[in-house]
């Protein structure tokens, strides 16, 4: 392997790098460890030389909670117990001798608290000393700042195999298992068939691919350089695919097209409701599903220069609706109450069941899902912004037409889903439309200008003409108009006698239309175009944006109280999705569709579920910290909650 | 269930059965416990009140172990650790205690020595005490005399669900695993793509389809008590299918048709060659292959009015040539030295990988082979003789072209490949047939008879006109005329004054062909007919049965010394095969064919391979005893002996 390096070697900056974790998370100081809150079903497991402290659900591996930790133990079949290198030694606590630690140590060294990390359990606390790494670990940084230290399903493993004789009847299988020593060889049909044919016609000089221990294929000569995989993003609007060099880390081509489903209806409501009219529906929209995949599949190919027949393993990140679609499932029931998923994980699929025409073996993961509408995007944004490796209080909060809220106090994680309606998407809103060329994306006002011309500020996507307002401009424009005392904390625009006192140079741009409806006009087509052909803002849309965010404050209200924190205690919100990251964190505090924080705190988070799904093609360790969220994770139904319309109602209002 | 019986019931009448295994196997009676010989590996489990003790290979669970001999334990998964029901006592030696026996057993209950037994590894001697039955084991009869208790891997529980609610929204998976206790349900794609909308459409009242902890549908209401699957005997020539009722245990429907493999090649070699010549063969016989299977599926349901869609597993019982044609793997390895099989054993496979058209996520078992000549079929036929379940010395010969030989001592087995010819199939042989219709197949002959025309006695299949001779009536003519002297112990027809003194009701018969080629004639196709056109047995037709029989005569023997055996020792010889079965045992000690016993200790064993497959779709652990055997089975080449030609030759002869 390239990245070989001998024991020598200093390696303090690779450790120094996964150590950091980030921008998120500052490397605890010493003596941080022991004020560890306790008592909450965690166990602690400190590491030396790394100076770090862990908290892990118990029966975490000690190798899995280092790497999702950024602490590199050795290991080169990235933990399945078969190359038996990740060696650390328990300094407190102990764990049973297993039958492969019996066959690494010696008596002494057993005795001494020798094991194989990826085999021992943590049941209860413990102190894990971990030598320096005599492989050099690539890792890349994913997520929200995330290190992750490269350790893909997909792995590659060049042999020459000795050819076998009489006295040497070995099965092929056999004879290529036992060349390759530290991988575990499941080998499915297509592999088997390939390998008499491929053995013998490249002089026993074969290239093992392996993904997640079943042996997908036997390639002739050495191609261990070459391993590929492509991450989706499977959004209700856009998908996005990026290919990975899995070698590197590195993407090596994105393209993103808009979800062929589209005409069965703009969001997952219409989409299940065309299954519900249409038996033929359900068969089509999957169908449109896996080609807008295969499409996009086929175009990051094109553009890496890379062999589909390369990608071994894609994973896909997205709602439930989506995914069930996607898989053929009935989305019915996710789509009425009381809101049923038919699994919340799926089971181990293959590219080609999503109609992928990769590799024939290549493997599919698609995320799990906490609830019909808390789904695998959002685990994977989970994933993606360490909710779960964090100490501090977090709010995560994707905003959209169905909102996902989650929130950590850095031991347990409860997680909702907020109806925010299609305001943030255009929908509903006079003048709204996608986040295209033409659409106002951000807004000041400035309520004093001389100048009353410059008295409204426009970002335009495409610094063209406006054409109407996108999610993030109607957050703006609600929110400047509240700041500047135009609307009143109940929403209402002010009487124009104080408008014009307020904001004398933008008083004359609050008017009505047509039936009345009074307006705030932000951009007039011509200079004496009447209000109705004008980009406004209308009462009936502040409105609908009050509803929007009263849902999604509502959401974390009362996931705060379940975890009995305040508002203020929140250290970090995240926003997400391709709506929220967008969105201006001034304007979103200034509405109360996040907590009263200082702006620093509020961080657009990106695409996470694209980057989730990258993730855990990078190191399988991440996928099962992704299933170790569905544990950990308590989903909150809010729609039964009797109490809800009050709180909705208190929460319409504008903070004051 | 419907065969739920009360724990008072009387099943003295079902565990005596079982405790039988009967015909071959006599119960041993109580205090031969220890005189079972220590030092070769095994360890002894003695069961009571049974007082049985068994010896198996180290690590197979005690409930496995139980079944395997006939002992029943109650359980209703079968012996996945998931019913907690198979509750035994160990009251010598001791085994660790696991989580599920914590959650099964109190404190003092687990001093006591209280396990579940499928989670016991039998590493040392136990002693084992077996509670009375709760449920009633059903069970049925199979291979030679085989007891097996039915417990199929396809498993079906029907369930009345709750229905999901705000307060419950428990996944549909997560509903219908509560509901199955004592069952894994791991889902398949199908099953989830069906399980919503079944659930709602038959008001969550299902029955859950389980194949070996894969949950492969979920169907409307109770279909509990419909359950099938195909046992299928792939033979070169001939392919047997036979539709079991799981429920039952009994074959619904039987039929076989010629392979549609033929048009290749007569034997294994040929379709190998064909591959080798024509890249276009090896799809094209893999078509053929899986038409043959589909068209016996369509048969056996048609004729046991099943449908297809209710066949759930099938198993397949092949040579090692005829699997991987049937798999698409390249035989080429197979058919040159050195003999190399791609693997011994195959990965879970779906019965549409072998081109049926059965339920969707139907499963197939297909049988492990133990080297290129000592194939799947082998290996059922070695399960379903019980060869490693019996402690005498027992030789097990399956008589073809290609000849597999085991031998066991009641510890170890031993096994080979002896390549006999065509001579058994009738080729190469002047006259010889196929065993069809008109085919002689039983020869008596009376060297004094008074009526010349008495003197010879045929048996003829369809009992029409004689037209040839087929592999029995071939060994019998060399037999009887051996008997009666014709043939001398070298295998050359005696000179004609000779004969004339020795069998002077035969002499006539003793004449030459047109290329002065001697020959015995067995029926004259008319009273003046020249010996040409009767039929006939030749001196090289007799010269190609004793190189047949040498090959297998060599074969044993050496697998004899293997063992430190001499012939006389061997108890029981079981000719098996299509061929080996309609044998004459008398005529086959004659020749030298198998060990000069007693004719009683010589049993036609019928075709084993069939019954295999049955076994391993009626218990799934007779599956798990087809792949100890895996373990267990010692392959002996016979091709790379320096020594081999020179014992080859020693054989030649007919013994005296």
């Amino acid at each position: 392997m390239s990245h070989d390096r001998g024991p020598d070697q200093p390696f303090e900056d690779v450790v120094e790098g996964l150590r950091r974790e980030g921008l998120l998370e500052p490397p605890p100081s010493a003596g941080e460890t022991d004020e560890v809150p306790e008592g909450t079903g965690r166990v602690t497991l400190s590491f030396s030389p790394a100076e770090r402290s862990v908290r892990v659900p118990p029966g975490v591996s000690v190798f899995d909670a280092a790497s999702w930790n950024g602490i590199a133990v050795d290991s080169t079949c990235g933990g399945h117990g078969t190359c038996r290198k990740c060696l650390v030694r328990l300094t407190r606590g102990t764990s049973p001798v297993t039958r492969h630690d019996r066959r690494t140590f010696t008596d002494d060294q057993l005795g001494e608290g020798w094991r194989l990390a990826c085999l021992v359990r943590a049941t209860h606390d413990l102190a894990v000393e971990v030598p320096p790494l005599v492989t050099r670990p690539k890792a890349s940084t994913v997520g929200v700042g995330r290190q992750v230290i490269l350790r893909p399903s997909v792995q590659k493993r060049y042999v020459e195999l000795t050819e076998p004789t009489l006295a040497d009847q070995r099965t092929d299988l056999q004879r290529l298992r036992d060349a390759v020593d530290d991988l575990t060889l499941e080998p499915d049909l297509h592999a088997l068939r390939r390998l008499p044919k491929v053995l013998r016609e490249s002089d026993f000089k074969v290239t093992a691919v392996v993904v997640d221990e079943v042996l997908i294929d036997v390639e002739p000569g050495d191609t261990s350089g070459h391993r590929h995989a492509i991450a989706y993003d499977l959004g209700t609007t856009t998908v996005v695919a990026t290919l990975l060099d899995l070698e590197t880390g590195t993407p090596v081509a994105v393209a993103s097209i808009l979800n062929k489903q589209q005409p069965f209806g703009g969001d997952v409501i219409t989409r299940i409701s065309a299954t519900m009219m249409d038996p033929e529906a359900l068969p089509r929209l999957t169908a449109l599903a896996r080609d807008t995949l295969a499409e996009l599949a086929a175009e990051v190919c094109e553009e890496g220069g890379v062999d589909p027949a390369g990608v071994y393993e894609v994973a896909l990140a997205g709602n439930a609706t989506m995914t069930a679609l996607l898989l053929g499932v009935d989305p019915e029931p996710l789509g009425v109450a009381p809101f049923i998923q038919v699994a919340a994980d799926w089971p181990v699929l293959r590219a080609s069941d999503l109609g992928l025409d990769l590799h024939p073996g290549a493997r599919a993961v698609v995320f799990p899902a906490l609830g019909a509408y808390v789904g695998g995007d959002i685990v994977a944004g989970m994933l993606a912004s360490g909710l779960d490796r964090d100490k501090r209080v977090r709010l995560f909060v994707d905003v959209g037409t169905n909102c996902e809220i989650a929130l950590t106090d850095g031991e347990r994680i409860v997680t909702t889903a907020a109806p925010a309606g299609p305001a943030f998407e255009g929908g509903a809103i006079r003048c709204g439309m996608r986040a295209a060329d033409g659409a106002i994306e951000v807004i000041r006002l400035d309520p004093t200008a001389e100048d009353p011309s410059a008295a409204v500020m426009l970002g335009v996507i495409g610094d063209v003409e406006p054409r109407g307002l996108c999610g993030s401009g109607l957050v703006d424009a609600v929110a400047e108009l509240a700041r500047v005392g135009l609307l009143d904390a109940s929403g209402r625009f002010v009487p124009e006698e104080v408008a014009a006192t307020t904001a004398p140079a933008l008083a004359d741009r609050l008017t009505t239309v047509r039936d009345g409806e009074r307006v705030f006009v932000l951009h007039r087509t011509a200079p004496d175009a009447p209000a109705a052909q004008s980009v406004y803002l209308s009462q009936r849309d502040v409105r609908e944006l009050q509803f929007a965010k009263a849902a999604i404050s509502t959401g974390w209200t009362l996931l705060l109280e379940e975890l009995g924190l305040e508002a203020s205690e929140v250290q970090q919100v995240l926003l997400a999705g391709s709506f929220g990251s967008y969105l201006s964190p001034a304007s979103a505090v200034r509405i109360g569709l996040v907590p009263k924080l200082s702006v620093l705190r509020i961080v657009s988070a990106g695409n996470v579920a694209g980057e989730g799904a990258k993730m855990v093609l990078l190191s399988a360790r991440e996928r099962a910290g992704a299933d170790a969220l569905l544990e950990e994770v308590a989903y909150v139904e809010l729609s039964d909650r009797p109490d809800f319309n009050d709180r909705f109602v208190d929460q319409l209002a504008f903070p004051v």
